[in-house]
C-alpha cells in the first residue's frame, strides 16, 4: 500500500483539495469557489471542512496510517517555519495569519483530525510539483514561472526547494526590469508583472491594436471587436497569423526573457519551467523570451539555457503539496 | 602554531598576493602589475614565480606542514570544480584556459612546489573575504557588491559561497533594470554595469552637470574642469554640498537600489555588503540605494534589508582567497 495525502491549493478565487499518493496518482480532485470575503476564519473553516469531507471518504479504502498529512499552498509571503500567512494578494483581512496553527486546531476541534500539516507558498508548491512529478523532475536546479493573473515563480536548487532568509523568494514578477517605465504594479515600478500580468497583457494588446488600427481592419480582428481582447483571443488571433498578436506575444515574451536573464546572471539558473493559465500559448511566448534571454546575458551564460513548459498543468500545486508531505522534496 | 595560506587576487591591471593565518592575520601583502598582454602561460609563470617568492620567504618561519595551499581569484566565469577560467574581462586571449591545473604543474616544475589551489571567481572570494573576516560575519545571508570599474556580486548562502549551476553567480553588474534604455555593456542592455559603472557614472556627471551647465557656474564646478570629472572629484563636490554632484551619487545609488531590490525579491536575501573602490564615497550612495530598495520592493520584504559597508577594503580578496584554503567556508 502506498501513503496518501491531501494537497490543498488556496487562492484568491478557487481552492482546490486532491487526495495524491505518493507515486503521483491522483485519487481524487476537487475545486471549489474561495469565497475570498469570508476572511482567515471562514476560509479556515471552509478549508477544513472540504479537507476533511475527502479525508473521510478515503481513509478506510486508503489506510488511516498511510495518511501522511496534509499540504497547503497559499499566495502571499509564507513563513512555513512558523506557519504564518502574510498579506496574501487577492485575499482581503488577513495581514499576519497563524493559518497553519488555526487550521490544525479547527481540524482537531471540529472533526477530531490531527494530523502534520505543511504551509507553504503557493507559486513554491507548484514549483516543487513539477520538481517531483512534472517537467522539472530531469533538471538539479531550475526556476519554475507562473504566468497568469500574475506573474510568480519557485526556485528549486539542488533538488530542494529554495525558500530564502524569510520565505519569500522567487518573486520574479517584482522584479524591475524598465525602472524608469510607467507600469506600476503594488506600487512598484516597471516590475515584470507590471508589464506581463494577464491585465497588462491585454493593454499591451490594445496600445498595439490601436496604434495600427487602419491595418487591423477598423478596430476588429478575427470577427472581434477589441473590447473583447483577451489573452485566449490574442492567442487564437495569433495562431491564425494576426501580425498585430504575434507582436503583442512577441513583446511578452521578451519581458519574461528580460526576467529569466536577470536569474540567470543573477543565481546562474539556467533552466526554466513556465507554467500557469497563460503559459498555454506556449512557443508564441517561450520562444521570444529564449531569444531575449539570450541578448541579455553574457555569452559564456548560455551553455545549457532551456525553457520548457510545465506538464502538470493547474494541478501542479496540489501535486507540490503532495510531495512535501511525503517528504519527496524539502 | 596557526596554519597558513597564500591568497592571490589576480585582476586586469593588478595582481595581489598575501600571505594569511587562519586567524586573518596578514603577514605579508604585496601588489603587482598583471601585464595582461603576456597571456595566460605568461600570467600564470608570473603568479608561479611572484606566489612561491612569497612562499618560499615564509615556509621555514611559518612551516611547510602548516601551510594550507594557494586560494586564487580570477576575473570572469570560473569552473572551479574543473579549474578553468572562462573569458576574463581585461585578459586578453585566455577564452577557456585550465588555470588551475596549469599553474599547479608550473608550481611542481619549476618550484617542486606541490599543493592544493582554489581557484573562484574574484567576487566570490571577496565574498568569502567578507563573510569569514569581514562586514558579513554576522549575516548567514548576503550578498557582496563591489562598485568599481565594474559592479560584480558574490552570494553567500547559509555562510557558504553560492555558485550556482556552473560557477557563475552573483553577476548582479548584468541584471537588467532598464530593457528599454540606452545604455549598453558587454552587448547586453540597461544592465547595473551599464548605467553606474565607473564610467557611466562620470557619464552621468557629465550629462547632470551639462543640462545645467548656467548653474553649474560655466562648466566649473570647485575650481575644476568637466573634463575633470571622475568619481573622485564627483565624490570631493558632493561632499561640499555642490547639488549636482549629489544628484549624480542620488541616481547611481538609485539604480544600485533597484538591482538589490530584484535580489531582494528574486533570492530574499536581505543583507548587502557593499565595497570596491566606488564604495568609498559611502552614504552619498547607500543612503538612495536603501530608499530605492523599499520603494521596489513590497513592504513585506521590508523587514531586515539592510546595506552596510564592507570593511576589508580591497584585501577582500585575498583574505577570501585564503579562508577558501583553510576552508572556513566553502
Amino acid at each position: 500500500m502506498s501513503r496518501w495525502a491531501l494537497g490543498v491549493d488556496l487562492g484568491g478565487t478557487a481552492v482546490k483539495v486532491a487526495v495524491i499518493d505518493e507515486k503521483g496518482g491522483v485519487l481524487d480532485h476537487e475545486r471549489h469557489p474561495t469565497h475570498a470575503d469570508a476572511g482567515p476564519e471562514g476560509i479556515i473553516g471552509h478549508i477544513a471542512s472540504l479537507g476533511f469531507a475527502m479525508y473521510d471518504r478515503f481513509r478506510d479504502r486508503l489506510g488511516e496510517k498511510l495518511f501522511a498529512g496534509i499540504g497547503l499552498g497559499a499566495p502571499g509571503a509564507v513563513d512555513s517555519r512558523r506557519g504564518i500567512l502574510s498579506y496574501p494578494p487577492n485575499l482581503p483581512g488577513w495581514e499576519q495569519y497563524p493559518l497553519k496553527s488555526r487550521l490544525q486546531r479547527v481540524l482537531a476541534d471540529d472533526y477530531s483530525l490531527h494530523c502534520s500539516l505543511i504551509l507553504e507558498n503557493d507559486a513554491n508548491i507548484a514549483a516543487c510539483g513539477e520538481a517531483v512529478f512534472g517537467a522539472g523532475r530531469e533538471f538539479d536546479d531550475f526556476m519554475m514561472i507562473t504566468l497568469g493573473t500574475g506573474v510568480g515563480g519557485g526556485i528549486i536548487l539542488n533538488r530542494r526547494l529554495y525558500r530564502g532568509s524569510c520565505g519569500t523568494a522567487g518573486e520574479i514578477g517584482y522584479m524591475t526590469v524598465d525602472y524608469r517605465g510607467k507600469s506600476v504594479h503594488a506600487g512598484v515600478r516597471g516590475t515584470v508583472e507590471s508589464l506581463i500580468g494577464k491585465k497588462s497583457i491585454v493593454t499591451l494588446g490594445l496600445e498595439i491594436y490601436r496604434a495600427k488600427a487602419l491595418q487591423a481592419s477598423s478596430e476588429e480582428f478575427h470577427g472581434r471587436q477589441l473590447c473583447d481582447l483577451s489573452p485566449r483571443t490574442l492567442e487564437k488571433a495569433a495562431k491564425h497569423g494576426d501580425p498585430l498578436a504575434i507582436e503583442t506575444w512577441n513583446k511578452v515574451g521578451a519581458v519574461l526573457g528580460v526576467g529569466l536573464a536577470g536569474v540567470v546572471s543573477l543565481m546562474d539558473i539556467r533552466k526554466f519551467v513556465i507554467g500557469g493559465g497563460i503559459s498555454a500559448v506556449g512557443e508564441l511566448i517561450f520562444s521570444p523570451a529564449f531569444e531575449q534571454m539570450k541578448a541579455s546575458t553574457l555569452p559564456s551564460m548560455h551553455e545549457g539555457m532551456d525553457i520548457v513548459p510545465a506538464s502538470l498543468g493547474n494541478r501542479a500545486g496540489v501535486f507540490g503539496a503532495a510531495a512535501l508531505c511525503f517528504a519527496l522534496i524539502e
